[in-house]
């Protein structure tokens, strides 16, 4: 339709990156693409950590279930929804109220997730590569720890920023008349639709991902279900102040 | 830098829209450049419900703080977070476990806000105008009542889309340096870039925004957090299925 549509459908996770650095230039670009994005009420309510240094980059490797990019990429982004700024300003009027809601818990996991998907866009418009590491959700207190962060702080997710050394096939997303309604919710498609899905990711599997994957989308999310991960997530954030009430 | 960051950064919210319609085949190519986003092992944990019914439109702008353009606009979304396609795919596999964890609500948001986000890119690129509408969860019961949002779905925000009548100047975000932090998290430059940013706004709003406003981000930031907002969002989180274990 354009080149910008065309560039947004083919985005792809990288997982191997050129040792190539991420220029200071580029770096300022993307979080400031970042910063165009919407946000609640000008609130703003997320911070980026840019993590170069090779032994920080690997301890946070291993506490993200030792993915090995993550050490391997030139520049780890580490995207927290801030509301220790927000505390900080309305401190400055002597406003002492916490940020402890379930809507403004929401308000900052949304803020930061447009920032950083405007930033993916501007760093791919650069013939760079990133993938989302929700995997620093696996230990998110250690990963507050190490880059400091303070009460109000949470770390949402991580991504990976350099140049791309493979190139891997983009991966089907749903039908998107399971995604999109008229008017109204409605479930009509879901059955026809999952089941083709199924087909296209089994096929996917089967011919793309090293031929090893038998899987269907319905059986992932069966999966997933099972799996109940990261359990401890509720507790970690009441202790980083966010009580969501 | 390039075309595609310039256009991220002249972003700007439309609250004036034409009458002229969204055609379906823009319709598509939103969302689906929306669903190329990346998404938490591809769980792909949201929905977009299509109003473009006037009476419809009328409700939800009621529902939403009376915006206006909510009913003007051609085509307003409804961006909802939504794990029942996960449950409903699940339930295929025999597996009848509820997707209730904080974690699970934490993928889902984000999911739905990377989506969004990636829809705003190729809205503009289109040339159409977009607006979020946080507004929706002041009356979230009526509005998934109203769009028959079923259970472990929720409104996440709207999107008022089409083409604008206004052409809005862009208002400043926070210096870079408060926003992205090296290596760890700092707020040795918030004292210094919160303060240039106040004069800034002040400035703009004074300027700017009908000469009106005669206010600072602080000050914003301040009263924001004696409103506390929206309480009642984890009691209809709760009824939707969210428990937030």
């Amino acid at each position: 339709m354009n080149a910008v549509i065309e560039q947004l459908k083919s985005h792809r996770s990288i997982r191997k990156y050129k040792p190539d650095p991420v220029s200071e230039e580029q770096l300022l670009a993307i979080v400031e693409a970042g910063q165009a994005a919407s946000t609640s009420s000008y609130v703003q309510a997320y911070s980026v950590v840019a993590v170069t240094d090779p032994d920080k980059k690997r301890r946070l490797a291993h506490l993200a279930a030792d993915q090995a990019y993550i050490e391997e990429c030139p520049v780890f982004l580490v995207w927290c929804a801030d509301l220790n700024r927000l505390r900080y300003a309305a401190s400055l009027e002597e406003e002492t109220r916490v940020p402890d809601s379930t809507e403004i818990f929401i308000i900052a996991t949304v803020d930061t997730a447009l920032a950083a998907q405007n930033a993916v866009v501007a760093a791919e418009s650069l013939e760079l590569g990133i993938v989302f590491i929700g995997g620093i959700r696996d230990n998110p207190g250690d990963v507050a720890q190490l880059l400091e962060l303070p009460k109000y702080v949470y770390p949402v997710f991580g991504m990976c920023l350099g140049y791309p050394d493979q190139a891997p096939t983009i991966r089907p997303r749903l039908p998107v008349e399971t995604v999109l309604h008229r008017e109204r919710y409605s479930e009509d498609a879901f059955a026809a639709g999952i089941e083709r899905y199924n087909g296209e990711l089994r096929q996917f599997g089967l011919t793309r991902e090293g031929g090893k994957r038998d899987t269907t989308w319905s059986k992932e999310m069966a999966n997933r279900l099972r799996a109940r991960r990261r359990g401890h997530m509720r507790t970690f954030l009441q202790e980083k102040g966010f009580e969501l009430e």
